[in-house]
Parts: C-alpha cells; structure tokens; sequence
C-alpha cells in the first residue's frame, strides 16, 4: 500500500514532536507500505520568516517572499529525514525542485499544475521513506512559488493523486471532522465518514479542519482522505465520494464568527446594479458571500452580502465612495456583530424539512434570524454574534446529532 | 563593467550590516555595472542549523545535512534582493537549483563542475542586481551539495569565470593580504599586489584570507581577486598572475600555530616504509604537512612530520596500532607545541640567501629550528610554539617588510 501522509507545523515543532511523527512513519513503513510524508515548516517559523522579511522590506516582492519562505519546509523536511533514518529506516528529504512540482507563476498563491512522480517512486522502489516539502512549488521560469493557505493540504492531496496512493492521511490536532466545533458544542460527536461536497461546506464554513482547495482537488481526483490527529491513534473521519447508503440528513452544524453583514438600501430597481456594486466590491479584492436581494417595494429595493470581519472597512470605504454616484443608493448600514450558522448534509436535497427545522430550533431558543442562504445541501442563517454558540447548540440537539 | 562581489556569514549577520552591503552593491550599479553578488549564510546561521542536526541524528547523512545547510544562504539571498529592492534597485535572488550551479556529487566537500550563465546573463542583462547562494551547488541526481571549507569564495571565482566578469572582489573582515598577521607584527604592511604563486603559499600557511581552492581556480581561469574590507573602502590586495616587473623577494611572513610534529623513530631502511607510514594515516584522512625523511644511521632511519592539532590524537592512534607491527619503529614521538612560520615570495626561485637570512634572523633572536621544508617561493621552519610570535617579528624585520 501507499500511503501520503500529511503533518502540519504544529506537528514537527519540536524535536520530540519531530521523533513523534517519524515513529508513526516508521510504524507504516514496517508494515510494509510506501510511505510519503509531506510536512509544513516547523511551529512558528513561516511567522518569524515573515516578520524577517517586513523588518528588511516591508513591501518585499513575493518572488522574493517565496523564496524566503521554502527554506522553512525545506528545513523540516531534512530534519525529518535525519530522524527516520536514526530510527533505522532510510529516508530522503526532497524539495519542490527535486521532485518536481510544477504550479503556475502567483507567487504566494499558486496553483499546482504538474508533479513529476519519477524521482519519487525511484525512492519508494528503493525502500525509502520520502519527505516532502509541502506549500510550495516552482514556475516555469524556475522560481520557487508557494501555495497560499491550506497549501501543504493541496500538496499531499496532489501527490497522493500523482502517485495514485492507496491512502491519503491529514494529521491534525483534533481526532477528525466533527458534527460541530467540541469547543461550543460538547456533545458534538465525530463523524466516521463524510462527503467531499459536505466537507466542502463545512471547510467554507468555517470547520477549519481541511482547507477548501484540498478537498476540491480530492473530489477532482477520487481521493481519499482521512482527517486523523496527530496527537492518537483514533481511526479520524474518511473524506470521500458519498456511498450507495443513505445519506445522512444533517451531518454537522458549523459556526462561523468572522462575518459583518452589509444592507445596502433604496437602491433603483433597474439592470445592471447588483453588478456594478460587486463590480466595485470585487476590484477593491473584497469576497462577498450569502448576498440577498430584497423585493421591491416603492421602487427601490435592498441588497444584503456578507464580507468576512477584516475586510468591513475596506467595503465600506469602496461602498460610500460610490454610494452616491455610480449606485445611487439611500442608505449603507453595516453589522459586525454577527455570526453565521449553518446546517450540512448531503440528504437535504431530498428532504425539503430541514430549514423548517431550524428554524424551529432557533425560535424556540429565541433567536432572530437576520438573513437565511441555502445550497442543495446547506442551510446557513445569520444571526447576532452573542446567540451564535447557543444557536450551534440548540440546531445540533434538534437533529439529534449529539454522540 | 560586470563584477561578482563576495561577503561572507558575519557581512549578512544582520539588518544593519544587510543594508551596508546593499548600499555597496547599489553604488556599483549605479555607476552602471552589472553586478553579481554571493553571499553566505547570516552570522552563525551555519552552525546554528549544525546543531539542530547534530540533536536530532548525530550521524545524521551528509546528503541531508546539506540539504539543511544550503537554506542558510537562500535566507541570505532572500534578505539580501529585498533590502536591494526597498533602495530602488531591481534585485533577484537564485539558489544553486536556479542557476544551476552543477557540482560532483560529493556531499560536504562538492567540487564545482560547470555552471550555466544563462539565467544570471538574463536578469543581468534586465538591468538586476543577481544574488547568489555561495557554498552550494546540485549533483547528477538533483541533489543539493555544499562545497567545504571556503566555498562561498569558491562560488564567486567560479561565478567571474564563468561570466568573464572583469572583477571579482572577496571582501573580509580586513583591509586585504598583509605581510604578516597584523596582531603579532603590527608594523606589518597592506600589499598592494601578490601573485596567486604566493597567495596560495600563504592561503595553506595559515593566512587565513583566502581559502586555497578558490585561489587554485582563479589562477587556473586568470580571474584577477581583490581581497578587500567590507567595513571601509580601502583599496584592498589585488590577487593575479606575476606581472613583468620585478618580483617581490619576499612578499609576506605566515604563522601557524595549528601544528603538531610527529617522529617516527628507528624505522628500517628499506622500498616501501614511508608509503606504509603515509598510507596508513591517509585510511584515517590524517593530513600530513612538512615531511622530512633523515638520513640513515646505524641501518635504520627516522621519519618526521606534521599535521593539525586537531589531528594528533587520531594519527597517534594510528601510529601506535600500526607502529610495531607493520612499520616496525623504534620510537613513536609527539610534539604538539610548535608552530610554523614561513616566508613567501616569487623573487626567492632566483635569490638562494633567502634562506641563510632568515636562520640567521632566528639565530639572532635564539629560537631554535626543529624542522626546516621549502618551496621553490617559500622557506618554512617549524619551532616552539612559544616563539611563534617573535619569530614572525624578527623575520619581518630582516626583510624590512614593515610599512
């Protein structure tokens, strides 16, 4: 069997933690199986590479960031390499140049586009443990690039679909995918298996367990994933294609804290103004997300969107340069107390009760809701930011999600 | 004009000595040459890293140590193009991947075999400053190596042949290549010029500016070297084949004080005993200096020579477990307090009173001589290593080298 196993930062902090990590390799690699570590930099280091950076150059290219920022993985990798092999077990260390890994030229957020698997299965052929840099790549002209958030994610899910892995193991620090954050919900319970399109939602979401572009990639490519800790030898949650059985209604409740909600009032009802308000939002980089346009009413209507909490200014900055001219609006209100909860589960689709339930759930717990978006297989409402755990809790007790 | 400019660890070592550099750098070009720059790693970063090794796996493998090891100077590059970058000056920085700077496949101790100018040419020719990792290069199988000892100096000589840069400038802690060590001979003087001939006697004596191998390489592709400090803009020593003017009788004093004799006493006289003796000690990489084979009396004979003080106990160990089987010596004897002190210079193939001058210099000054060895430009004499310092002294003054 083969297997990509991925550690995050945390993981390989330290030089215990380091051995921790090898063990576990080294446990596989006894049993027989091809085993690919891919690892982040150590703790903190991208961090204290960045503030390096800043200090010298506070407007430093991210050619330049890039190339900074791979001596991080690059170090992991090597120590890792070290300590397998003072285990017993040969090992190779290997970078984005050495296997290679090929992505497109945004430096800082670029995107995979080829991995060589030659050098790597030479490796495995020869009975070695091979550690990988994660997060980054290399461009056409030879520069290193890096992936962006969630990008040593990407890297082992991409080399477990270019090696065509039997497994593909995501080590955390909680024991899986749960049917809400343990933290605000403590009877949440794991779940022992879950969809990539309910992943999907969840990760948007908020869960924070799998990164977005991972599990597109893994749905992309059919592989499988398993989200486990780092910290046990709990069996995790397994991220797959849905199975023949029936799918589950609801599978988790996800909160997510980091929103404000923007109303945009009295706007003319007429072509063309939803496009030149996201327009304007989207060439100032502002994401906008569960956008909601209001119905008529004396000739003007509302628009309502979402941003996340760090980019409230800068949309509402974009938002009053233009309200009076190009949109022509009467009033621009924005909340930043408010929060987001959410019900996933890939057997909504099929069973149109599952809004009213929550609904439900939430006005018995006395709760306003401020806004409602759906997808096939997601309920999300806003509500304010003080009700938010309290709202987690009561919707995962009405779908009896508790352990 | 095209120049490679080399600073090495403690130049780099942190934001403040960063920016010095780059404003060097930023003058060259803007005077309008094309300027190369290697670098080493910042401060003890090497040794920093080392340790991290070292507490992981001991025995950890040269291959992985030097895939650790060359992150210290892609940190330095990094650094180094951002700081250029914030002066105003279009910077790139490239690895030994980059460049490709193509090495044996010796790990620790890689010898550069050819580099491709291609890249470089092309960021210099878009009017960049191009910064260079010193140290490292990439084997036949894509793997990082480091050079060795004085490999960064290495890199840049090989950079300014490969480029046909016009000059290549080594800056160091000092104002350039003196007549003698300035803290035991203060009177002793800057030279203006030296020949590679004597910069390499120097260089193996202990002088400690420049390494052999990059002295070696230069002479062999005529790369003229200014050997320079990076703290002021003194002229420095200017390295290059003996010009057509009168050669130097003697252009410099060495003293090395890193010296241990050993003599093999008693040994029969007879093919094959000194290549045993060397043989063995070359199984072990015991390097041997300033051999001298007396001439026999009573039919057998004595050997002496000399190594690194960090070297005595294991040629000892050696000695002592081959001596009275396979040498069949008498007597194995060790002397770890001497140093070497040597004259240099071109002129002394044509002048035969050299030598005679300076025995009598240490004659005058009672310092007893234990061994004598010579070159066709170099008389050393190994002594007590409490006269070093004197020696030095008086051997300067009978050459009237001071300033």
């Amino acid at each position: 069997m083969l297997v990509v196993k991925k550690f995050g930062g945390t993981s390989v902090a330290n030089k215990e933690r380091i051995f921790n990590v090898a063990k576990r390799c080294v446990e596989d690699y006894k049993n027989g199986n091809q085993v690919v570590v891919v690892l982040s930099a150590m703790g903190k280091q991208t961090d204290v590479l960045l503030d390096m950076a800043r200090d010298i150059n506070p407007k430093a290219s991210k050619r330049e960031l890039d190339m900074l920022l791979t001596t991080g993985e690059q170090t992991s990798v090597a120590l890792m390499s070290m300590a397998l092999d003072s285990l017993g077990v040969p090992a190779v260390s290997l970078n984005a140049f050495q296997v290679a890994m090929h992505t497109t030229s945004d430096n800082g957020n670029a995107r995979l586009k080829k991995i060589d698997a030659k050098r790597i299965k030479f490796e495995l052929d020869n009975r070695r443990i091979v550690v990988i840099t994660g997060f980054q790549g290399v461009n056409r002209y030879g520069d290193y690039t890096t992936l962006g958030r969630g990008g040593s994610d990407t890297t082992a899910v991409a080399l477990a679909a270019a090696l065509h892995a039997d497994a593909c193991e995501i080590f955390t620090d909680v024991d899986g995918v749960f049917t809400a954050d343990p933290r605000i919900v403590p009877c949440a319970r794991k779940l022992n298996v879950i969809s990539y399109d309910e992943m999907l939602e969840l990760a948007s979401l908020g869960a924070g367990v799998l990164h977005n572009r991972s599990v597109e990639m893994a749905k992309k490519y059919g592989v499988q994933l398993v989200v486990r800790s780092s910290l046990n030898t709990s069996e995790g949650t397994v991220v797959k294609e849905e199975s023949n059985m029936e799918k589950m209604l609801v599978s988790g409740v996800a909160t997510d804290k980091n929103v404000a909600q923007f109303s945009v009032e009295g706007l003319e009802n007429k072509p063309g103004v939803a496009f030149k308000l996201f327009h304007h939002l989207a060439n100032h980089n502002v994401n906008v997300d569960m956008i909601l346009q209001s119905v008529e009413h004396g000739g003007t209507q509302d628009i309502s969107f979402t941003v996340t909490k760090e980019m409230a200014d800068e949309a509402l900055d974009v938002l009053e340069r233009h309200g009076k001219t190009s949109l022509k609006c009467e009033k621009i209100a924005v909340a930043k107390d408010v929060a987001k909860v959410s019900v996933v589960g890939a057997g909504m689709v099929s069973n149109p009760g599952v809004a009213a339930k929550m609904f439900e759930a939430l006005y018995d717990a006395g709760i306003n809701i401020r806004q409602i978006s759906t997808s096939e297989i997601r309920v999300s409402v806003l509500i304010d930011e003080k009700y938010a755990d309290p709202a987690a809790q009561a919707v995962h007790d009405a779908f009896s999600l508790e352990d």
